[in-house]
């Protein structure tokens, strides 16, 4: 299956904002917060969703066809992450970026 | 399935070494020789995979579970990126660094 | 000296889409159109770019005093990148990501 | 100023070692011990500089001359990282890391 450069564009856009919005809710809401936001589960799986939706959007950028396998990966963590946001509370930015940044990596995942 | 803590920094290891050999390979040799070595096809994968490599070994530093995600992906595309080195030909250290990766990804991966 | 919230965030936006256009760029004109582009001091320049535009961007997310070193540095290799690319020509798009990016991250450099 | 190959690859060396210690340790040793290891200035300093450290490693790899102003910034962020882990107490590995990376990138770096 092949898909238009304006989805990958649009699965571009929405790893990088997942990114951003983890980094620094993880670095600036939670650290400040403390409690259950700096438990170190939470903090480290806000950590890695940064990671992959950083590296996500590298491999789609690269415009190699390896981004699929990237893309499932990605999908599985922002999955975990918007889950771990909502049990963990008032963290409604980052559930909504996992939410679309899985969603559009799905579509590009290897599972399509 | 758990992982011994060896197990897994024998996994950081060779993700941070497949990462080192693809980057400088891409940028030294493949870009020096040209022809088939700058096929775009081929120098994508070769930076995919350094990217995915670097990434995978960053989630398993930040102790998350969401690493078997990672390194599913990571497995397949080192496996997809010793395949083409192997097509290139003459990027054996490529080919051995995809390979040590792609085994070691794939006993930490999500298929397990 | 200190910066306000919105210079940040637009710092961070001009480092991030300098990243996004050099490593585009990178892979697919410059590999595509071969002859110059693919020369290997042009293409290590652009993949050094888009580096430290993006490291520069995550400092710049986790909220740390220390990026004004990092800034310092994206803004000269920006500069250097910018000058590459129109030497090499038909590279607007690359040029002006970087001057922009070079100017913002100079203010928020360790110069000021 | 030139450096032999030697010089760069131990610069190489001592940039991922002291990103894998500072990660590592910020998501470990930090997030567990709570109080001063989980002030956000001093997770934040610690990401930062497991960043530039990153980065570093990845412009060298690249072969770019960029290398000496990515060199220059991880000197003075490591610098700084290792004088607030001195501060924070108990951190001894990541301030031997950061010394070791401090001195190799600052004969790298832009000053030399």
């Amino acid at each position: 299956m092949t898909h238009s450069t304006n989805d990958m564009q649009a699965c571009i856009d929405a790893c990088l904002a997942c990114y951003r919005t983890c980094l620094s809710t993880a670095m600036h809401h939670c650290l400040e917060a403390g409690g259950p936001h700096t438990e170190p589960a939470h903090l480290r799986l806000m950590a890695a969703c940064a990671e992959i939706c950083r590296a996500s959007a590298h491999i789609m950028l690269t415009g190699s066809d390896a981004h699929r396998h990237s893309c499932a990966a990605c999908a599985e963590i922002c999955a975990a992450c918007s889950r771990d946001c909502e049990r963990v509370g008032g963290m409604d930015a980052c559930v909504a970026a996992c939410r679309d940044c899985e969603r559009l990596c799905r579509e590009m995942g290897a599972g399509r």
